[in-house]
């Protein structure tokens, strides 16, 4: 049973991530820092990138969340981001894994095998990412078709909700967003979205930003998803091509605010 | 023997790469990642960084062509890159070399001499670059002064293209593409490209873009550099400064045609 | 004794960095470097990232100038920068310290409290960054309060230029530039600012670049903070939100000019 995300939810978790303003840890891949670090700080959270060995778990156990990307894996980021996932466990912060082209390679099919055994508190990726991460669990999804709809996706992403315990967001067209029993769909978004670097990245953080000490982690993922997809409509709107588009939609995120997405919700029902 | 490119041949070549939105592996420096990215997706490539020795050249075998641009080289990097080089031409997959700085610094120098020697598609650099990379030939470049000009670097690119086999593009105020016996003219572009970081390093992976297959690589190099060029100047002339030229840049790749482009060289004719 | 810093010495120190266009060593975070390079270019200077052992030193040796940023430190970094910040020292270069973070996580603490004794020409932080620094001397600095306002940190400040040597800025609505004995005000900046990552690591980068045959090291960093919150305020007005204001801001940097300087000193002074 799938039903549309209601704005009024969206409004009320964006509300609450702007009161609490959380501290996010980043691991991210190297191509997509800076964006990243910039929607979260439009959004109204606070990024921080910590790599070390000798720093980054210690930073993870004070934040409100922590994000692992794999999109640049290599070995010395692997152990920095698997001790960070351990902290994050022992001291009860959320996780969220962007599992990036899992599937494709072995080495970061592998990493993302292991890290979903280490229950996340969501995951969020595209439909082939979505499928080749439940083919662990025997669903049979392959992920290296790039051109799969989300909507092929969504059982592979409550099964996988149900085998990890995460909330599963598998973004496209639409997005879907699950816990394995309840899904929402966030139909908003724009095509131009895919023409920008590290939009699906930076949506995985902001993911990640409102899971810190979400009430309803299942509303908070999706909320993240719809802010996005909200926020990205608003740019292509405005902008003139995917350069004005980035500096469009950081302006939207930072612009929009609960007052805005309640009435919305007021007219879409009137 | 140097005529001016026709922009039939960039229309030809600009719609071959939109049909055939090429996977381009970027193996780049760590400063323009993001930017050469955004490059790509504006102009109809499919940019990805894979940068682990697990990983890189499984994932240059299945690219359309490979980037290495020695910025800010390092070990564990440069050993990352003579893999995906020596994984590139066992599968036929073209590449592209950008020899940042190299004649200043010994290290990017003696790698950037043996790159050389493993059948580059293509090689993208300033005047003293080229003029370095020539010296290793014989031909007595140097390559630290920077503020030589891109017109008396032709015969050291001549030259290079020559011993290497690789489409050499010497670039500045006009470009130079030549495969050593024809030689091109692009004298499109504009300062303020000079004023942004990363334009250079970008239009190196637009080079690489270009060249996936295809079936005349002195014309794709050549389509590359002019369809950089004129954006520049399109950007230059509606932006406010470097920050705003970004942004305008990003969307004048994005909205030139093919269309606009034989537009372009029928007025030029008329 | 801290006195408003007039805007002449921003007007003659800045018409010394565009006649001189430095090149300024960046050995900064992951995070900025883009934002960083871009400030400089649009400033006025040359930046550039050599981050290899193999180069490092021998860069640093011809540069005009070197930043050491520690906000995404890891070991094989951090040697670089203890080789960049000796070459330095030999040399006569001057290098700026920016201490992100230190007093929060111990390993960067660390390594900071080394750096702090190697004789930095200027050192640009926030004011729990000062006053943890400070701290190493004695003055009971903590350095874990983001919220404390630079006016706290005055007297911090002043002790470190003392005991360094160094001219400490110490930045927030208001910032602080000293020597110890003389320290200037520069008013100037916007909220917005800080809801853009990279503002604050890219002015120690625009501190660098002014420090470079600075002879009037003082007036040179003053002038760099003063320039960064004249250009944060006029993006602040013309922009929609932070994705608009980094474009604004460089555009800003790029346009501003002592003859604006002293057209803006005359009025305030009628």
């Amino acid at each position: 049973m799938v039903n549309t995300l209601p704005l009024e939810i969206v409004a009320d978790e964006l509300a609450r991530l702007r009161a609490a303003n959380p501290l996010v840890h980043l691991l991210t891949n190297e191509v997509v820092q800076e964006i990243t670090a910039n929607v979260l700080l439009a959004a109204g959270a606070a990024p921080a990138m910590i790599v070390a060995e000798e720093e980054a778990a210690a930073f993870t156990a004070i934040s409100g969340a922590l994000l692992v990307n794999v999109g640049t894996l290599y070995p010395a980021r692997l152990t920095v981001m698997q001790q960070a996932v351990a902290a994050a466990n022992q001291a009860g912060v959320p996780w969220t894994l962007d599992p990036v082209a899992v599937g494709v390679l072995d080495y970061r099919t592998r990493a993302c095998g292991e890290f979903i055994a280490c229950r996340p508190a969501a995951i969020r990726g595209n439909a082939s990412e979505i499928m080749a991460l439940a083919g662990f669990l025997g669903s049979g999804g392959r992920g290296v078709d790039t051109t799969t709809g989300s909507d092929a996706a969504v059982s592979a992403a409550e099964q996988l909700a149900r085998s990890t315990g995460a909330i599963v967001a598998v973004t496209g067209a639409t997005d879907f967003i699950t816990d394995g029993a309840t899904t929402w769909a966030a139909p908003w978004g724009h095509p131009l979205m895919t023409r920008v670097v590290g939009t699906g990245c930076a949506l995985s953080a902001l993911v990640a930003a409102f899971t810190a000490s979400a009430p309803n982690r299942l509303n908070a993922v999706a909320a993240a998803c719809a802010m996005a997809g909200l926020c990205g409509e608003r740019a292509a709107a405005s902008c003139r091509g995917p350069g004005s588009f980035k500096a469009d939609f950081l302006d939207a995120l930072y612009r929009l605010s609960p007052e805005t997405l309640r009435g919305l919700a007021g007219e879409i029902r009137c």
